[in-house]
């Protein structure tokens, strides 16, 4: 199958369940939303060395949020709910109630399941703290140094999908950026969807476990690395190319995953010199989803 | 004292010893070098929630990096040596080594200490790894699917000084806000420092304990709180104040903190507005460093 | 009137009648896009000393546009067809055909009138030009040093409305300036209009004419000078505003205008400090639009 | 002659005088500098067909400016000095003096030619302006709405050169727009200098003259386009090249031009797939400057 005189291989992303949680950040302007989502979603591209997966799902204009503010949506995930729990109050105890004229709101909503980060931040007000109804919703309100901070009280957390990939196989190390990139302005249109790792986008794909030194539990895909491709006797890399960055997407539900992976695989076909795209799997033991490349399309 | 008819007040910043690593990221452009950076030390402000306390140091021109790329130095902070040790490994290679086209050198030399990332690192190319010189140094190549990333073998770490600080005092939150915001583009070009707050900004300085609560061991500075001024019967906020923000800096040494400080604080003075210039301590009992603000001037 | 706590004056914003043109720009990613929107819509502030009034209207994402790669819409303006031709083809030609990966398209359709800006740069193409379909338009394809170039031969031009406007009048400098960000943050999600200011914002309204020298059309609006307020026995600023800053807008038509206004006002009244929202006219003698602000709100 | 196995071609950039103004723009954060450094120098690519050839030459830090804010330097050239008097004017009036918090000082001193851009700004202030002092220098004061404007009265200019130029030529694309990034980001550091296309990159070289249109006097340089390598005959574009992006730079003297080239190529030449780096020249007859490539290196 092809799609812009690229191939598309015949194989699936494996991917996984995970916790997810989803943030509303309003701030007086587009600017300072976006410092603080930065800063709670940074240090967050994997839960193999990262204490949680975040990133920023999209930018919600002033017309649409609760306070009239320009926002981001960002999501925060771990495997664990307690994890999670404990990375949602820090992230945005730490990130986003120190950033400047910030509030958060709760962005998924009737989940059967609830953390209560903003409950337990109102405490840091020390008896100060009072609710107050915004657009709607009843939030606790901080006095800081700054002004007040808005918090809902509660977070819906549901069961999403972690992993979800494809790689773009290019002529040339920086055709494949490109299309990586543009693969990432495209996944930022669909709701529910993060590309957690920097710039959305992974240099470094890696295989469970290690041959050479058993004391580690991941490694390089020697198969996939364009510089090994004449050393590594079942090299998956094709003569022709040169360049392969990865997309890894986590989501709410299969549905937005699938949905971030054909327009981001649409998006990278866009940019000269893609040869294929790829994704992928461990033989489909590890994940609870299989997402077939060629289904998407 | 007066400065630009701002009143500094005659008080100090109480500031902590903390362990310090400065690492130097190069990457293809200096926009590629940025995102690498940030997700490196996002999820980094306070060591009180935050696993590190982490940030941009400054922009370094491809005409003075090792490999003639261009780089951003960024410094990784905690008390703890051992939780030092795992932060470093676990940001250079979740935040830095997944990063497109990223490079990461030792940015502290001659230290009496140091950590052995770098070498860490290295066993995740699975014996595809190597050593090569570059610039001078020897790194370790390890390939990637996008390339070969390139790493320093060991990072030098050094005592250095956490919490520097001062407060920019308003007659309105905005005008704070952009003093801060100046204060911030100052203090980025004193080398060896950082400000690790979003934007570099703390929004909500916090007191040691808490009144209301005693779970708690940090709480909202209710005296600073702007919003609390007529509410509160110890207030140090002062009638003609509506804003406050304060910032914080880690650096490697006192001596960077206290330039740090002084740049920060007459670029704050270049706003209208400001009222007064401040400082957090804790009577002296604390912390190893009191930095006296009028000294500074 | 008031909304938030601001006073809204009962005056209205005069408005002129402009050709107005608008352009989709696509590029390889979202980021190469805007530096080629940023080139076109340069020096392009006001007709009074620009060649052209000229600004991003808004971002389009890869799924909505003919080529499937994100783009950005700009509004191109001028009083006279023939300047707004002679404009139209030198921001295509020297901003966006020079600029990497771009193509542009038609944004103003089914007008009464076009200028063929696309026709005539295809001659650049000496003689290598071709025709070819995308998504759907025919367009022009220049060969250029880098790949090809692509245009669409027409572009839509109508009547349309420039200088829209309105005063935010704040407590201080900051205030104000802060709330004119979050204006143009929400002006920015209506479609068919574009703040030709720098970032946005007027930071120097004007008046017609000039009492001191004859020789100058033009000169500084004394009344609504901050500056000035206790200097100028006629001056229209309060006791208790310290910070101005205007919004222009242009628009396609006076509907977007409109619309522009106010969604800017009401964004700029989440900001704490502002006082009044005012508007700027010439007795009414000189546009051929009234916009009252209460009737807005 | 190679560097870092790319050919440098034995070949040279024919430059051009014109006539130079350098300019430094400061404001109450590097951001707001930068928006007005960028509405002034926009639509200001090449003045074949741009009513200036201008873009923004460096950030100067805070420390360093006259009045302790942070700024950028920009250049605006026209080889006409009538006309150069008359962008400066107009670039400062309508793009920096209406952009938010700016400041204007001369940054090209000693010259013996100047040009009163700042003397006739002044009357906008329709009697209100006054004299003050900043860091050692005299600067006229306007009052606008949002405060005081401060302007230099005269701006130095002097004999530059422009049109300094080479060409990068890739294996793809995006491996030549990325090195051509990496040769901005090096020359960004080069004081002196700017390279006025969008993004500091020309997608399109041209050619002098036209062979099948005898109305223009200027069109594509097919000989150097990929896209065209197979279809014309005398094609310079090597069969393993697929992209070829080109920098142009202005610059106040020969050598700061020649230094901006090298730096540049050295950049460019840290990206894999370059193949050859070549320049533009017209037989040597037109302009009064040869920069010869391996000279440089």
């Amino acid at each position: 199958m092809q799609l812009n005189d690229v191939d598309i291989k015949d194989t699936y992303a494996e991917a996984f369940g995970i916790k997810v949680s989803r943030l509303l950040i309003t701030a007086a302007t587009k600017k300072l939303a976006l410092v603080a989502a930065t800063e709670a979603t940074g240090y967050g591209t994997s839960v193999i060395g990262c204490p949680a997966e975040a990133g920023v799902d999209g930018y919600v204009s002033p017309l649409e949020t609760p306070d009239g503010r320009p926002g981001y949506t960002i999501m925060i995930c771990n495997s664990s709910k307690k994890e999670l729990d404990h990375e949602l109050l820090e992230r945005i105890g730490m990130g986003i109630l120190t950033a400047p004229t910030t509030a958060v709101f709760n962005a998924l909503e009737d989940t059967e399941e609830v953390l209560k980060a903003g409950f337990k931040l109102k405490f840091f007000g020390d008896g100060y703290e009072k609710e107050v109804e915004v657009g709607g919703r009843t939030v606790h309100s901080i006095p800081i140094m700054s002004g007040d901070f808005l918090v809902e009280a509660e977070f819906g957390i549901k069961e999403g999908v972690a992993g979800g990939n494809f790689f773009i196989l290019a002529d040339s190390q920086m055709n494949a950026l490109i299309a990586a990139e543009a693969a990432v302005d495209a996944i930022h249109e669909v709701p529910g969807t993060i590309t957690p790792f920097p710039g959305g986008i992974v240099a470094s794909g890696s295989k469970v476990g290690c041959n050479e030194y058993n004391f580690l539990n991941a490694s390089t895909n020697e198969k996939m690395c364009v510089s090994l491709k004449d050393e590594v006797v079942e090299s998956e890399v094709r003569k022709d190319v040169s360049g392969i960055y990865e997309i890894v997407i986590d989501g709410i539900d299969e549905e937005s995953v699938r949905e971030a992976m054909k327009q981001g695989i649409k998006a990278a076909c866009t940019i000269p010199g893609i040869k294929e795209i790829s994704a992928g799997n461990y033989g489909g033991s590890l994940g609870a989803y299989k997402i077939d490349l060629q289904d998407l399309l």
